[in-house]
């Protein structure tokens, strides 16, 4: 797939220069200079010959076909230019020029031109407004980057095209090495979850690592990283996060920033290694690249300096990361190869006078450990220290193991030469011991995200047509907010438990409910134009007998009619008093980007002082949604403290998974909460005693 | 201060060699190399002379005064060398060999046999085991490192040898200068402390930096950490403070590592930025050797790209900076002097074709601007971007406006040069914007602190008698606990209210104190010998008759007979049951660094579960007491939630600094909590209703 972008026979530069000072001409000498061997055309009106090629006046006059196009000519001309490629039977187009989507509703309409142009005639686009592509693996360089990155496992994209050359001059700098290297653009047509889904089965590519600001189809975007994931990692920055950043956004793009929440969910439950700093994205994407999968979270550290090893050791804790307990016969092997003064526990000191051969040793015994899952080997230039010779050991070791190794020679001068030879074995190197850490970090989170079995939605048997009938009554009335007994109805439906709840029209009748429902009860003013009932006193709890039944009646009744003289009333509500451990909330927002998105909190001051919840995006599997419960940081009362029981958990994941499914089938449903779900101990099931929809 | 190490007028070497691959090569050829002014002694007795200085047998041998002397010899011939220095006069020795303290308790017997030495002759030490001290005031290089710190005014220092040599090659490769460089081995003499202190008023040292394992001595690192910050900053890294990082540090150095709950508390209450990294460190303490102080919160970005600004734009709101609301003159020199596509509001994007004359425009405006405290200032490497000249620009601008500007020129090759122009003019660059931030926000945090008045701690007048009889009556009972009426009696004698409370040995002398009392009452069992009460049922609440005062009297006396029968009984405690809005505890721990440690939370699930708890170390101040109420997660609930009163904060303020004027008053608490600390609506004060005290 792609392969117009990825492996052209032919390509056309419509806009091509000798004008030095032009895009038009860096984009055609970057095709030229960094060694593309398909056949270019130079398109240009006003010129025969470009470089050394000969110039065309229009794609049409070229003789063979063109698989490619880049388009570098002011933005007036662009559509007519595109309607070309299209007779020409291109397959796909570049857009350098900007002054699209970026610049307004003008630019905007102009952009729905060229998209529709594109459609008519099956083209695919990048772009408009930005760098073009690079092609290491056709060594082709579509842009106009002042640079050609080296070759290498990294596929990497970019919504922003000033930070394309900022990432290929650092990774020149640091000698790291691209597969694929696309600037979006506006992403008109094709947009980052093509390309993630283009380079699933990349053989080229072992990594994709991706800078966003926002994500063109949150569904699709959620379906295709699921997928991908399995198969390699990705690394992302999403910026415009927060709510300054998000004002950038808008400012920058046009792009609708999604919710930090929203994003926070959709890469926790697609597997997407979230990066927060472009230095991360590298630092991660190398671990990646250049060593083998990590097999477990449990790492040793082998140090010539104390102090490193014990940042590496705090950071390791700080990032979940254990440090192994290394077997009987490592340790023995470490007594015998260290001097006394020696740590032989994780992390391991090899002391600041340890030449190479002690570091190699130490090195390849907690690598035969098969406690050890991967090694931090940290250098700190001392006296006796031989960079060279160290990263040479540390080389020719991790090409004998299958266990990711991360360098970390700190310094700079001492060690530059150390660090060349690191990355000529593919050891990443990082300065500082935290770095390396981070980087292990994510790659134990990539391995844990392995272990992860393909999502499974668990299909509940509802009564739909309850539902629809309901949601149709409402819209009949012109109603857009289900409460109540309405709302209780349609959680019946779902399958989730409601208390027992009648309408009782008279003072007697409600005796009659409440005897055979059990004392005490809950009453609640009757009327389907009155929304906030405890606002005007309209609920009253724990009503232990007749006399207390009447007389509420009475009151409620008096004071809904003293609130509201033209309200419909029906009478009181008597309902089942359900008491319980714990109140939790489930609750469900409409996501601009991602869709429904579900929250679970404890209900309360949890909710609404803490703001300890958790949101998916639905639908989500089980285990997602034991997750949701088991990350608050509330979690510990529900699994019980000071000797209490438990909370029946499974009955709140249930909960939480029939919601999931009935804000799929309903998508008319645009916010709901069941607040609160009241939670017995395990065994005994929960109660949704409070429901709110609203529609669309 | 300390001039025997910043300034000597003569250096001796003890063990100063002309074999290369000694220390004590390296040592001598360093001082000579970097160009000491002062006299060079090489001292050992087998060679007449060395790097053509003349050599003598013995320090007594020098025939003028030598002010510092360098100890490179081994382990054994250590004491005696010390001794002869003591006898010269020499007023400083740096004890560069190893073995002592770190290697176990035979080295610590002879470490402390060095500081009994010093002590006799008034000589200060440094290490033993470390690498040396540098000075490029008096260009100095008393250490075995390879290399010389540019000069620069940041002084470090390092309990880590091998951070030495690593942060020195760092700042090397950096072009980062440092002003004292001190390695600290194990401190048996001068600490961190001490260096701290004398560094407060030197003249060439705008920052002071510092690697960590341990503090010598907790209260004396409050009071002088506390006062020096008000003249410099002070950046630290406090490494080994997570619970598998202490491990590590106890095999490192024998420092014992604090708690980092400690550090946390006595780092905030000190002013002292922590760093979490050397890079960090690095990051941090540039931006205040370099740059002017931020004289606000708001700060403004000037990009040349979008992306990166947007990153830098999240990165603020993370780290609690503020993008300014630029001037209406600002917003109009902007928009003349910016192309119409570029963005004037915060962050303002000049373009990716940005020459640098706008560039300048643009910062300057924003320098220019009052609600602009500082600046950071990004430039992607793009087609027309020139680094060096747009370099040249923030350089100039970086000198005739008061206010910080961090550059970001991101990137490696193509900005180098860009790099190296900020550098000559004194502006930090990092190398992604959320570095820039980071070091932005340590200075808005340091800006803060300086705000912060002295501290002052209020004194209450305590019933100290009645304190020091309950204490000699507990330890004259052989007990070390202290609970119940005997505690409520040490509340009571601070000034913290507590509920009235009377012992009655028979049901009728029950009911008459409750009838008094009013009910409804609280009971316990009174026992000396019955510590947890409650755990045997010997606790009643709410206990609202006559009838059931006389019932609950039986029955918590049989009970305690029962599960007791040795047990002294005294009858049953009558108390005021008090109600109020919240619970919350105090407590206090000692910490083996810095003393008492006391804490605040809410009562129940908040501190057992949700772990919403805060440290200060005591003494502190009215403002230390008012933040950990506020900095607490469920503070909110403290205010008030939905239209709840506010708790009465200002009585929890009184009996923190009460509690912290207790523990500081009698050294022998060891422990203690009140727990729950009842706290009605705001204007209504608290009630300490139970609190247990440990002696030592």
């Amino acid at each position: 797939m792609l392969e117009m972008l990825s492996d052209p026979q032919s390509v056309a530069v419509i806009g091509a220069s000798r004008d030095e000072r032009k895009l038009g001409y860096g984009v055609l000498s970057n095709i030229i200079r960094y060694g593309y061997q398909g056949r270019v055309y130079p398109i240009n009106p006003k010129a025969d010959e470009i470089l050394g090629l000969r110039c065309y006046p229009s794609i049409l006059d070229v003789p063979d076909p063109v698989d490619l196009a880049v388009i570098v000519i002011p933005r007036k001309y662009v559509a007519a230019s595109l309607e070309e490629c299209g007779q020409k039977g291109v397959k796909g187009v570049i857009i350098i020029t900007a002054g699209f989507r970026e610049v307004g509703s003008e630019g905007m309409k102009m952009e729905r031109k060229l998209i529709a142009i594109a459609q008519r005639y099956g083209m695919r686009l990048v772009g408009p407004n930005c760098l073009g592509i690079i092609d290491t693996v056709a060594k082709l360089n579509a842009s106009f980057a002042a640079g050609m990155p080296y070759p290498g496992s990294i596929a990497f994209m970019s919504q922003s095209g000033a930070l394309c050359t900022a990432v290929l001059d650092m990774s020149i700098g640091e000698g790291v090495g691209f597969s694929r290297f696309i600037s979006l653009g506006n992403k008109a047509d094709l947009n980052e979850i093509d390309f993630i889904e283009t380079w699933r089965d990349d053989p080229h590519s072992r990594v994709i690592m991706a800078y966003l600001e926002g994500i063109a189809d949150g569904t699709r975007f959620m379906r295709v990283g699921r997928e991908v994931t399995k198969h390699k990692p990705i690394i992302a920055i999403k910026s415009g996060t927060t709510s300054a950043g998000s004002r950038a956004v808008s400012s920058h793009t046009g792009t609708l920033a999604g919710s930090e929440r929203a994003y926070e969910a959709a890469f926790n439950q697609t597997g997407i290694i979230r990066a927060n700093s472009i230095q991360d994205l590298f630092d991660y994407s190398i671990a990646f690249a250049r060593q083998p999968p990590l097999s477990s979270n449990r790492i040793a550290i082998v140090t010539n300096a104390g102090g490193p090893g014990i940042m590496a050791t705090d950071a390791c804790e700080r990032a979940g990361l254990q440090l192994a307990s290394l077997e009987r016969e490592t340790l023995d092997a470490l007594k015998e190869a260290l001097p006394p003064e020696a740590s032989i526990l994780n992390p391991v000191d090899v002391l600041g006078d340890a030449l190479p051969n002690r570091y190699g040793l130490a090195l390849e015994s907690v690598l035969k450990d098969a406690n050890v899952g991967g090694v931090i080997a940290i250098t700190a230039p001392q006296v006796m220290t031989n960079a060279v010779e160290i990263a040479r050991v540390i080389g020719e070791l991790s090409t004998k193991y299958d266990k990711p190794i991360l360098g970390c020679f700190m310094g700079e001068p001492t060690v530059a030469a150390g660090v060349k030879v690191l990355n000529e074995y593919r050891v990443p190197n990082y300065p500082v011991p935290e770095r390396a850490v981070a980087a292990m970090a994510a790659m134990m989170r990539y391995s844990q995200w392995l272990e992860v079995p393909p999502l499974e939605i668990e299909e509940f048997d509802f009564d739909v047509e309850t539902i629809r009938r309901v949601f149709d009554q409402v819209r009949a009335d012109g109603r857009l907010t289900i409460g109540d007994a309405e709302a209780r109805e349609v959680m019946r439906a779902c399958g989730i438990p409601v208390p027992a709840s009648v309408v009782a029209s008279s003072p007697d009748e409600a005796v009659a409910h409440a005897e055979k429902m059990g004392y005490p009860v809950v009453m609640k003013v009757a009327s389907p134009d009155i929304l906030h009932k405890s606002d005007i006193g309209g609920v009253k709890l724990n009503i232990g007998d007749a006399t207390a039944v009447r007389d509420t009646f009475d009151l409620l009744v008096y004071r809904a009619t003293r609130h509201m003289p033209d309200a419909q009333i029906w009478g009181c509500q008597i309902q089942q008093m359900v008491k319980g451990r714990h109140e939790v909330i489930i609750g469900m927002n409409c996501d601009p980007q991602f869709g429904p998105l579900v929250m679970f909190g404890l209900g309360g001051i949890y909710v609404e002082a803490l703001r300890d919840v958790t949101f998916r995006v639905a639908p989500f599997s089980r285990r997602e949604a034991e997750e949701m419960i088991t990350e608050i940081r509330a979690y510990s009362l529900l699994r019980g403290v000071r000797g209490e029981p438990p909370a029946d958990t499974a009955a709140i994941v249930d909960a939480l998974l029939r919601v999931s499914q009935l804000v799929i089938e309903f998508p008319e449903i645009v916010e709901m909460d069941i607040n609160p779900l009241i939670v017995h101990e395990a065994g005994q099931g929960s109660v949704g005693v409070d429901m709110r929809l609203v529609l669309s």
